[in-house]
């Protein structure tokens, strides 16, 4: 693997899971892998999860770690090319990519959309940029469109813990009181057509995501009929796609554990952090119904195996 | 030892004490125990000695360390069960406090109080709520009421350094421009009776501490009467207990070398950060007589005692 | 070598630019050396080259890094002796550095000038401060008034690239928009004449640096004639030293590929960050003609180079 900014950057998508789920079984079998090699993780933006399971998924290959926080630790990177930098940008992305590239073996960047530039965002600049000026692979830590570590890692969730052959695994849309990026989901979207599984996107009219990502899904608008026989039931919200940034506050949307009364005992799944009451009722996420925690420990296996694929290229 | 939250964590607390000094005079004979063990260090506020001190403690140990200012690098963390979470808080305690503890085998936390609301405060919410969630061992890196990896270093520091079998040990409330912690002065005094000492506080009426702490103690009012013959002088500013939070700055209880006179060549600690000429005097602070940077050296060894304790446990 | 705060502190400018340049063909030869022992990187300013090229030299030799953004991560330092600390500094610097010089075995200081008090910035007094204080070797991460790390790996860029025995090095300013230190080009200027090569400084008038530092150069005003004949252009802002601090926006004297028509096909160099368009045009820094990532590469073996000294001492 060169890069990972998308499920298009992986060959075999089945092999990397169960790498995923045999580096679970031992984490520190490939500790020379990552000898004399240094990982440097940008963030644009916040981050725990994502973090926390890459540093340790890093040292768990003997990695060497370095973290930045870009605009606290450092100053505002400029983005456009061919402009006259005599505003607030002191450096530009040219320079920063290719020089970070010079001190790292692999770079992590972490980037959310501006959620006002619909067109701007979706051609993620600044993961762009850094592939095309760092010479070094580049693994997405969340990008303004697409968050892969998230979706292998819920592809490993699911993988390892599906009771039936060929689950039916439903993503829905729930209400948020901020405007979120659609990089969770279009991810995630993106990825299920890989595995051996039924998927069904349900939304209010409104929240359909863009086709590019959900194609390989079953579109419903009705979340009841949905959830019927669901094995899976991922929870996320998402600001509008048509009406760009538009936020849905709509409660009926809420899962909990009245709503999972039809399903197959379905486990519920959420990438975090999740409001509680809000997105996800506390009846379900203090419940066995609830995958959030097992889910979020594997982000350390889906980061692990996706640089040991990188670090073997 | 399981969690390190209090000096009640602490089965024998003289051996702990020996334990932190045979690691001073050899840090590195215990390099393999935390082979591919990771600590997390969760800040929710500023810190220095701490931060530092068990990084190093930790590295000495072979672990490895993944520090987080929480607020800065992560988002704010909802404590309260059963709201509604459509304020300001993305993230609920109980899956951030469980994601972590997948991640790491021992988390560290320092969170302050409010010094706003005495009640809530003694709850220790943030370090109990770790505790409960987490799934794995929690350490104080000073909590609302408790700071027990700053007495434990401060027990090494009277063990190692203590002239006579029995020292008289004073513990004298300063004056302070801001409201400080209850936590240090807490800690000590939970920790003080545990030690060969005469100990005694002395503080200006109506800064008493909490008796559920200072009860092994002897509670004096006159800082000159007490200090007669003292063998170690420890100096701390809290806010007032009573009249929770409230800030007291006489600066008749400054310390500095003219108040050494009547005590046994007392040797004056303080845990850090100190203001000098407000707390303690130059000419203390810059004599003999100041132990704080032997004090705060002791802070590591303090750490790697607790983490070594935990790893073997 | 005990400390690295200026090109004073250096035996032998020539042995150490060539062991930068052996440690950049093979970096991790000295692995062991620096076992169980860590490095403090100290941040009172941004950083982003010196805090990742410095992380990256002590890890491939093999120590532990802890960093700290001084002002973020802890509380505001005094520097002032003698004062009655009651208003916003929480901590002394004769404190902070001695506590930390127990915890690490070498500390490294970044702190920038204020650019409105000339006499008090060329006193630097934190790195000198840390020097006095905290009783191990102190590397300067750039001070107030030098960037002796930036220098050095400046030196083995030229050294490693020139293709005469005795290049003609034209240091030349150029405009900004914001008041930029001198540390680099007082820097500069102090460690060119210990290379083998012309040196040139050419700048507007009133721009002159500070002759300590600038008096090995021949120094002219035209950068047309500088220019001419010039194997190595290395550009710099910096504000005045005169009008202590006055920003110089003259468009006139930014670098582009029409100015190095006369050249003898110069390399151009800059420290990083550059503002594009401001200092540098985009036709030099995306062509052949530019150095920087290179020079900006080199920052890891010349902290290395200096690391390694300071171990082996």
């Amino acid at each position: 693997m060169k890069n990972f900014t998308s499920v298009a950057d992986v060959a075999d998508v089945k092999a990397l899971i169960k790498s995923g789920l045999s580096l679970k079984q031992n984490p520190y079998a490939h500790k020379s892998l990552g000898q004399n090699k240094t990982i440097g993780l940008l963030f644009f933006n916040s981050s725990l999860r994502t973090r926390m399971s890459t540093q340790k998924a890093a040292a768990n290959l003997g990695m060497d770690v370095m973290v930045m926080n870009v605009t606290q630790d450092s100053w505002q990177i400029e983005m456009e090319d061919g402009v006259v930098m005599n505003g607030g940008t002191a450096e530009h992305i040219r320079e920063a990519a290719a020089v970070l590239g010079t001190y790292c073996e692999i770079l992590g960047v972490r980037s959310f959309p501006s959620l006002k530039d619909r067109e701007k965002d979706y051609q993620d600049h600044i993961i762009r940029a850094f592939m095309q000026h760092a010479g070094v692979p580049i693994v997405s830590l969340e990008s303004a469109t697409l968050h892969p570590l998230q979706s292998l890692a819920d592809m490993i969730t699911i993988t390892e813990l599906k009771q039936v052959a060929r689950p039916k695994v439903v993503m829905t849309w729930a209400p948020h009181v901020r405007a979120l990026p659609q990089a969770v989901p279009n991810s995630f979207a993106q990825w299920m057509p890989h595995i051996d599984a039924d998927f069904t996107i349900v939304q209010p009219k409104g929240f359909e995501l863009n086709e590019e990502f959900s194609n390989g899904a079953q579109i419903m608008h009705d979340q009841e009929a949905a959830f019927e026989g669901a094995d899976f039931i991922y929870v996320k919200n998402w600001s509008s796609y048509q009406n760009y940034g538009e936020i849905g506050t709509d409660q009926s949307w809420v899962v909990n554990q009245d709503k999972l009364k039809n399903t197959n005992a379905a486990k519920v799944m959420h990438c975090l952090p999740v409001r509680r009451n809000v997105v996800i009722a506390d009846d379900v996420l203090d419940s066995d119904s609830s995958l959030v925690i097992q889910q979020a420990g594997n982000r350390v296996y889906s980061a692990q195996a996706v640089l040991k694929a990188i670090l073997e290229h």
